[in-house]
């Protein structure tokens, strides 16, 4: 027997349990798929991030291996994604030069460190900080990154030595450089580029309706593009000798299984790498739930968050020991990864034993695999994440959305990466407490005939001049609690015949300390004036921690349960007159 | 005539219309009695923050003049305080060494950078910015700051030369010297704090009861203790000779009026006090809007937020210019300066004239001030900052209030002060985003024999088997939109009778477009289950924003105006069986 806690922590023992030939068959065919499509990816993303090709594969065994034990996710594909691979190179280019033996350990360091985040904010049940990433600011960091990533594999395509980090650094270059460009490597790069776009939008159809394929097999042949690309281009540079005439190819790769790794332990590498590393764990994890939730949902599975933390943080873990580098659950991988069939994270273990094979036998086959080629894999990969549509609509639903969204992407393509998602961040947050700390506020009056009360500007309906209703729209916390005294106070000061001030605390959910303060002062001032105030329909959660401050034995007026008694209480001539209007 | 928009640039222009004789004598006598106050308090506030005692009278003068002309309260008295003070020593210590002219240098390019960031924040009115300081937060911080001012004063009583910025180090350092306390200079401090000590909480009653004197003239009274404190310490060491026998004291005062100072416009000096600037910025205005407010309410007056950053920034402006440090509304000063009778900002520039003449003539007399005095005088006056009341009461109404608190203060005595305020604003943010992050939500019911609808955990209600009302007592936002999803999936799979689901949104203030992506992910995962989504009671602003969507349009069920009208139409039988149950 498996007790279900053994089961919490290794999610693992729960299908391996049911595993039979039926799963097994799914998950081989599946994993074939995905070691195709991995293959060439794994290489590109070790490129993108400026680390040695055998990196790449490094990083497509042995995490996928413990993802498969420590996940909650059925159908996820972990490994070298483009955007964490960005993310990584950005951040290790400031700690050393890529090319030396410091970059690549700052890499492993990246990937322990990022494992060791994402362990511990699994283990204390924090999975719901990725929250604070609003949907459109992640939106609008994965569109202005896939543009980053694209421009940054011109240079590839082009075959020339520029840099930058940002677009207008990354285009000042190219356009230097352009005179440069290395005509054979032109003609591979636009080549490729040309046939993986033409193979993603065009090839499909065509094999469904011209040849005739059932659609999961032209959706899975055509996955296969990358490895037709990387077979005939290499083949090329292999015949016509192109390397000796300038064409970069990644080159030597060492034959082997990935190399057990000590991350180096410099408390100063990793303090520089602490903010970058938590970045790229919260990124990372936030991409890998939502592609995890949206494929188990399908087949009415649920993720658990906190278990992907732990899942992605061993992930990580193990990549940063067997030489590689941070790692993540990537969108489309696993999206095909699904399509195939697979049924259990046993596709992952796998497709890593095909990864494994491949650094063992096959790294020989990529000595004239042309860089170009690997740009054009990532550059078609990455035009997917670019989705001006969502721009769009955000636009049009809320202007302040967009702004964070739009500053997101300025700052993402202006300054960086890392600064774009915090300005994204930060504004979402300072956008909703500036929201909040200004809420919509309603004077009301009784619905003739009804109970009900409702904004006397939106609606008709009878009020009392001595009794005056303020309705706030929102929980009363410290960054609105000015903001409420300021509305009485002037409310109060406009009208001067008023005796009562009833505050309808029906869509108040919280009052917080500060709250309490303006309430009391409110009070304090309201009686001050002779004003007497009231509370109505304050909620049951709300009204027990009032009870445990002084507030409503100092409270001038009374508490009633519903709007309608404290008009009954205090204007009867007015709900009489609102009685009379339904009659006529 | 003066336009309306001029007075606004200049609120001055509105009060010096009616000046008459009646205000001129209610400001002179106002004045008189801040000077006296000020005189010692600008010395030993110079003193905390490190600097000539000079520069604290010349921060009392030009500073007055400014706010009197820009500010809007009529009884703020602006000038050295001792929070800003501890913070800008905490600040300028960090780049340069006490007593040099780079430390001045700095002081100065604080106030200008403090003058001009609230300036361009009164410009761009965000005086809403301040709202971010939630009430706990403040209250924790001032009397933080409060205990580690006093601790700090100690080495002045004791005639010692501690140092140290957190509790913890300067409570080590002065164990480390506190056999090298110098006689003299502990009677003298001693005897001073007593003394002060005696004034504040025993001479009023006494002069009230013994001598008989009127409230108002006790009160006064009592507040020229430090005057007197200052003169009968400074005699005796005049006439003993104490300072050759090792008494500390202010000694040579440059005799003369503020010099024309030109702050130092060095870019990486400005860029390492960028932060800080910002932080006694919003600091200052803080506690400085706060005592204005309390005070205009007294007499029905209102404080224009905005008016008041522009006026702190000119008087900070002002400030540097005349070779002070930064400055702000203090709070005892400005109750002072209110019930001794002022009428009108004149009071501030007849205060700054007196200061102006001590400058002028009365610096020499300062000479043999022991500086245990003025510590005496900061400690003592500090002493009211400590409000432990607030931090019982904070405790008992909110636990998390009181953890932002508790963290505040953690921070502010251990870590620093400029760490503590980070701290306590990061984690009332943080600590509201995660309370909103898992909003309280309830399936509801409809009360018997009414419209109402009410949690079926707290109250008896009827209930459909195939209808579920969900209520979320929040606005939708990124915070909680992957909540939201939960508790929707959650309660559908466990009632598998449900045909419809129905979202009440009387608590939901904002959609926003996180939550929006959120409610069609439910809308079509609820589809694909043969479950019908609903809205009810959306409020008109919310409704408005969804318009400007496609989710109305993709939306499986319908959206009700009221809650009874969609279960009328979804399960009249249920509102039957409600209508019997009242009958019964």
């Amino acid at each position: 027997m498996i007790s279900p806690s053994s089961s919490r922590i290794l999610p693992a023992l729960t299908w391996l349990r049911h595993y039979g030939r039926r799963e097994l068959s799914s998950d081989l065919v599946a994993a074939i798929i995905v070691t195709i499509m991995l293959i060439p990816q794994s290489l590109a993303y070790a490129m993108l991030a400026g680390l040695p090709a055998q990196v790449g594969l490094y990083a497509s065994i042995l995490p996928l291996v413990a993802y498969a034990l420590f996940g909650s996710s059925r159908a996820l594909a972990v490994g070298p994604v483009a955007v964490v691979s960005l993310l990584t190179a950005a951040t290790i280019s400031r700690v050393a030069e890529p090319g030396t033996e410091g970059y690549l350990g700052a890499a492993v360091a990246l990937a322990l460190l990022s494992g060791l985040m994402l362990l511990t904010m699994g283990l204390l049940r924090l999975g719901f900080l990725a929250n604070l990433l609003s949907h459109p600011v992640i939106s609008g960091f994965i569109t202005a990154s896939g543009i980053l990533i694209a421009v940054s594999q011109l240079k590839h395509i082009l075959g020339v030595d520029a840099h930058g980090h940002t677009l207008v650094q990354m285009g000042h270059s190219l356009a230097q450089q352009l005179e440069r460009t290395h005509g054979w490597t032109l003609l591979l790069g636009s080549g490729a580029t040309a046939f993986l776009f033409w193979v993603r939008t065009q090839l499909k159809p065509l094999l469904r309706k011209r040849v005739g394929l059932p659609p999961f097999a032209a959706d899975m042949l055509a996955k296969a593009g990358p490895v037709a690309a990387v077979v005939v281009t290499s083949a090329t540079v292999a015949v016509f000798d192109l390397d000796t005439q300038g064409v970069s190819v990644v080159g030597d790769v060492p034959q082997g299984l990935p190399p057990f790794t000590v991350p180096p332990l410099e408390l100063e590498l990793w303090s520089s790498l602490a903010t970058s590393a938590l970045l790229i764990s919260v990124i990372g994890f936030v991409e890998s739930v939502s592609v995890a939730q949206t494929l188990a949902a399908k087949k009415r599975q649920r993720i658990d968050a906190n278990q992907e933390l732990t899942g992605l943080g061993t992930a990580n873990i193990a990549s940063a020991f067997s030489g590689g580098f941070p790692v993540t659950g990537g969108f489309s991988r696993s999206v095909v990864n699904f399509d195939a069939g697979a049924e259990t994270p046993m596709a992952g273990v796998f497709t890593a034993t095909g990864i494994a094979a491949t650094a063992l036998f096959f790294t020989p086959l990529f000595q004239a695999l042309p860089k170009a080629t690997l740009a054009a894999t990532i550059i078609v990969a990455v035009l997917s994440l670019i989705d001006l549509g969502a721009i769009r609509r955000t636009y049009r639903y809320s202007k302040t959305d967009f702004a964070a969204m739009a500053a997101t992407m300025v700052i993402v393509l202006g300054v960086g990466v890392e600064a774009g998602v915090v300005t994204g961040v930060g504004l979402s947050l300072a956008l909703h407490i500036w929201r909040t700390s200004r809420p919509h506020a309603a004077v009301v009056g009784q619905v003739p005939g009804t109970e009900h009360f409702r904004n006397i500007e939106r609606h008709s309906v009878v009020t009392s001049p001595q009794v005056l209703t303020l309705r706030v729209d929102e929980s009363l916390y410290f960054a609105n609690a000015r903001y409420l005294e300021d509305t009485v106070y002037d409310l109060v000061a406009r009208s001067p015949d008023v005796s009562d001030v009833i505050l309808m605390c029906s869509a108040v959910n919280v009052i917080d300390a500060s709250a309490l303060e303006s309430l009391e002062a409110i009070n304090a001032r309201l009686r001050d004036a002779g004003v007497t105030f009231h509370l109505s329909e304050v909620k049951g959660p709300v009204m027990d921690n009032l009870a445990r401050s002084t507030f409503l034995d100092d409270l001038s007026g009374r508490v009633f349960l519903s709007q309608h008694q404290a008009m009954e209480a205090l204007a009867p001539d007015t709900v009489r007159r609102a009685q009379v209007a339904t009659a006529t």
